[in-house]
């Protein structure tokens, strides 16, 4: 009852047939891929030190990076608030404006949702409902013995911000489906954690080229203070959100000389289950000291 | 990174072509509905009063009254969870079971969400995607002159239990439509604030019968500590989630002939607005005392 309903942006008209009294009346693709992403402050961000325009962006960006990563695009958002007692109104308007904006240039439409007061912190819940940007969609499962890894761009040290403020490859995503990618994912545990995922699902293993991943200038940045080499941070970093696909060898030079896929690197290639995951440089195995590649380099994971 | 995916009920196997790893791939209807309520203790429930099933069926069958009032049937629903920190599993599992129990009823899928620890309280957002049930939507424009006033079930004392206990009226707003409803909105605020929003979105009045408005055994059980008569609560008491609709005179019989309206009451009339909102018995003007009609009976409301 204390809930009042969030205006609608205008960015995709033709989508919404209209507003009703408490929901929204949508003209929908007749197969929609549908992702919703609960964040709250203190667990995805802390609102005292990122401020609401960025918590907001991060809200949207994350669900159609998750689009993204099936080679879906937008075409509908909805967004629940719970705002905290006492919030400041250019703050509530700032948390609007970061979900707006974020929306607005992935050509989203904002076509409902719900806002309340929040007991304690900040809770904002997006669910977005996209469209195949072509004839399928990507998935984990794909995979083949021989592709090519491929990442959309630089990876690590993605805790110094690119967390809060990174775009969502949705473009990327839709050209790699069109350039007949095999599966996809979008980085948000570390390209050691979700490679492995993408193994799993496909019962292969990986061959990566240290020197071929895509070192972010944060990587290098938190090295720094870290005292890991920024190849370590790339790998095991959370939140860059960049999206880590498999290719087939024959389709690669055509994807590379897609303007969508400038910034996309080959890091590796799909191998066997049986020869695991390795990462190699110049021929001979690297061994990393910490996580990511465990089974392989590390011991066991417990 | 905390999130886990919940898993898919198989509540309605045909809408759901698979899902994805971050996003479920639906068919849908081209035209859908789309109503969200985000839900949190001590807001909208008090956990520790209510224990976690009943907080969990209100949370789906809110979302489900919103397209009751619409004459829409739901689809798919998509459920993002806050777990309040030491939850016990059994608490989780009947948070679980109310959701997926109360969209069971309904035949609706539970198709996607997202399962997020919580800072503080229990935080739980619903969005459910609908189809209208027959040509058209009802909405809240619509009413005319000489139309009458039905709701469909008794009202008033919904603070004792029925707020968390409710059935959403799915069949009853299906069969509105069919019988012609020209105007409907789920009771959230209680019948006298609701009745003057459908007033003022078709710019008319209403006369009420008092007898005729069906009163809930909450209402009267509910008197006997207010000190208030039964009436007054069926009139200004929220959360009854029964619908109130307009119907053409001429449609009245055929409607109430519906087995799936055999509860339907006929309350009043839509009047002129220039006569106000009313409530009579045996023709004389009640007046009442608190809230709710305000502008007609208790000055103005501030």
């Amino acid at each position: 009852m204390l809930g009042a309903k969030l205006a609608v942006t205008p960015a995709r008209p033709e989508v919404l047939l209209g507003v009703g009294d408490d929901a929204a009346v949508l003209r929908l693709p007749h197969d929609a891929v549908v992702t919703t992403d609960l964040l709250l402050d203190s667990i995805d961000f802390t609102i005292a030190e990122c401020g609401y325009a960025r918590a907001g962006a991060k809200a949207m960006n994350k669900n159609l990076s998750d689009l993204a990563a099936m080679g879906a695009l937008p075409v509908a958002a909805f967004v629940s608030v719970a705002l905290p007692p006492g919030i400041e109104r250019g703050d509530a308007s700032a948390l609007l404006d970061g979900l707006f904006r974020a929306a607005d240039s992935a050509q989203c439409a904002i076509a409902g949702g719900d806002t309340k007061r929040s007991p304690s912190g900040l809770v904002v819940n997006v669910l977005v409902i996209g469209r195949p940007s072509g004839d399928s969609l990507l998935r984990r499962a794909g995979a083949r013995v021989g592709d090519v890894w491929v990442v959309t761009g630089p990876l690590g040290g993605a805790s110094l911000g690119h967390h809060l403020d990174f775009v969502p490859r949705l473009q990327e995503g839709a050209a790699l489906v069109h350039h007949g990618a095999t599966s996809a994912i979008d980085l948000s545990d570390g390209l050691a954690r979700d490679l492995r995922l993408i193994c799993a699902a496909n019962g292969v293993g990986a061959v990566l080229d240290a020197d071929a991943i895509p070192l972010s200038p944060d990587a290098r940045l938190l090295s720094v203070t870290s005292g890991r080499p920024p190849l370590e941070h790339a790998l095991l970093d959370g939140e860059d959100y960049e999206l880590l696909a498999t290719l087939p060898r024959d389709r690669v030079i055509g994807a590379l000389a897609d303007p969508r896929l400038a910034a996309v690197r080959v890091i590796g290639e799909v191998v066997a289950a049986d020869d695991g995951i390795t990462l190699r440089r110049g021929g001979e195995p690297v061994p990393l000291p910490h996580g990511g590649f465990r089974h392989r380099f590390g011991g066991d994971p417990s």
